[in-house]
């Protein structure tokens, strides 16, 4: 049995995260659970970073986290409880993938043009490391720090991720021709580790320039690596693509720890109502067995899930609507009768 | 007769411009014009910014440029020709606007989902200052710098368009939830402003969350208003919508220049052979056309171009590729037809 930590979440993440064990016991997962206290509803019992010192300790005892969504407090000075947990863990990359899910449909689906993408970015750095002030009443200042360390380990990643799993091409997406220091160095970064990788074409693109041939031939790119806020942007651009975060799995990953997490909001206006759609979760969940090396598993579960989406089988946010929708829990039954 | 400023650009600059200035001459638009001497090709004569000190002048006196695509030349230190035209002008609201073409297809037109957008994007502040500096060999730091001020007057350009079209609504489009006092400081001023125009619906949206949507329902938007860089990135994912740069007019407003502009590339590798696209020089044109109160000029050749674009006449670039596609002047000829 390997053990691992499993944070609900806040609002459908009780309900999503009970769905998508239910479906891993079916599996016979070899897993077991560590239940942790952890987000908004732990905040709210006046533990400052949403996480109770055992919920930390034992997070970083098995190095794996399962996560269901959580909302960030509100308050000035409060952080997102997300993003905390990444630059505490150092997960240095976020990796989300992207991929055509036949039965959800999209305007690139019907028009039959098939995505199939990856998202590294860089999860830590950029202005995401909140360095801000306001210089006056009217001027406010943020500096957007890049490193080379921290460049290098995530775009290492990336080159290694693809050459295991047989990627065409890496591309770096960056701003250097306006933030030539910053970006520059990322861009630097990225050419002298591509050169280490002679077997796997590489190349870059201007963000923009990305934005814009994302929506008009998504089929050309293929594994993509980018600064934090870049990453942001695109992976949900990405997300779109697919028919939205509710269909596309993240994973942070760090030397030590890595959290497998549904990144879709919490939903608070359906929570409780076993309406939810687990699909994100799942696929993050999923993501984390072939990580854990348990690719049986994580195999099964995937064709059920495609298999039951092909099928036309859908939560009431997605697919055709004159057919019915399932509720959460009989939606991971029909996954599980067609494992 | 009102007179303007036109530089005609690098690369394919003088070829597209030559086709949109013989349109405006067959619909006897009542313009004379000052060509001026601005682009690479200046800066590769030994002048600075690109710029001659008569073609400045010239721009300052009439108040209105006209301008083909310039190539940003390399170099270290060297700044992007547009980009400094903006600085220097002040031009700090940057509008484009992205409709369904019938005739240039794209998925969502396939799909029937119509586009209508406009975003208006803040054109001078953000990490577009350059303020850049490596610390040491491996940290870089870039000032991301907004101010209440720059964010006053697009904001409420923004909200002064949106009333004068009637548009339904306008979308602060932000990351405040990470750059909470620079991206706080814009929405926040977005909020006192929207209060001033209680006829208008207004909102905000995360930055991601938008990029995500913009490509599954396009339709739910509006007017946008953004800080520079997420501008950037967005206005180029609209572009795509429409069918890419090349159908996509940009005008740089301030309040003594505006610059009417393509913003797509140079196309080094197809200039001077008369088959590169001047719809997007042809729109900013009009957009011109119609910021000078030549409202009627305006409209016979936008008309016209939509008229000829519904035909399926195409260039090279896009369109059926079943049908004949005609060069640079057989595509202005055309248009004329169509008056
Ligand atoms: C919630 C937000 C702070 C977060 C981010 O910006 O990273 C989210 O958009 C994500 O991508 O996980
Ligand atoms: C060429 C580049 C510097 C420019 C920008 O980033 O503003 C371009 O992308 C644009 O949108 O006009």
């Amino acid at each position: 049995m390997i053990e691992i930590a499993v944070a609900k979440g806040d609002g459908i993440g009780p309900e999503i995260m009970e769905a998508v064990l239910s479906i891993f016991k079916a599996a016979e997962a070899p897993l077991q659970y560590h239940f942790v206290e952890m987000g908004k509803w732990v905040f709210d019992k006046g533990i400052g970073n949403g996480m109770t010192p055992e919920a930390k300790a034992t997070i970083e005892k098995l190095g794996i986290l399962f996560k269901g969504p959580m909302e960030t407090p509100k308050g000035k000075g409060v952080k997102s409880i997300n993003v905390t947990a990444r630059k505490t863990w150092n997960t240095y990359a976020n990796k989300r993938t992207f991929q055509t899910l036949h039965g959800v449909n999209t305007v690139f689906s019907k028009a039959g043009i098939p995505i199939d993408l990856t998202v590294v970015r860089e999860n830590i750095e950029d202005t995401y490391g909140g360095i801000e002030h306001q210089l006056t009443e009217d001027v406010a200042i943020s500096r957007r720090i890049i490193t080379r360390p921290g460049s290098e380990q995530v775009i290492r990643y990336a080159f290694e991720m693809a050459k295991q799993k047989k990627a065409r091409r890496v591309t770096c997406v960056h701003k250097a021709n306006i933030m030539k220091i910053t970006d520059g160095m990322f861009l630097n970064t990225f050419r002298k580790i591509a050169a280490e990788y002679p077997e796997l074409n590489s190349d870059d693109i201007i963000v923009d320039d990305l934005c814009m041939k994302m929506v008009t031939r998504p089929e050309s790119f293929d594994v993509l690596v980018l600064t934090n806020l870049q990453g942001d942007i695109v992976s949900d651009l990405c997300a779109g693509l697919v028919g939205g975060l509710g269909f596309a799995p993240s994973a942070n990953i760090g030397d030590n720890i890595c959290i497998f997490e549904a990144v879709h909001g919490t939903a608070p206006d359906i929570a409780g109502k076993n309406i939810a759609n687990p699909t994100a979760l799942l696929l993050s969940g999923i993501a984390m067995l072939h990580h854990l090396g348990l690719t049986e598993t994580a195999a099964k579960i995937e064709n059920a899930l495609l298999y039951t989406l092909e099928q036309g089988i859908h939560t009431g946010d997605f697919g055709d609507k004159s057919t019915a929708s399932l509720n959460t829990t009989e939606f991971a039954s029909k996954i599980i009768e067609n494992f």
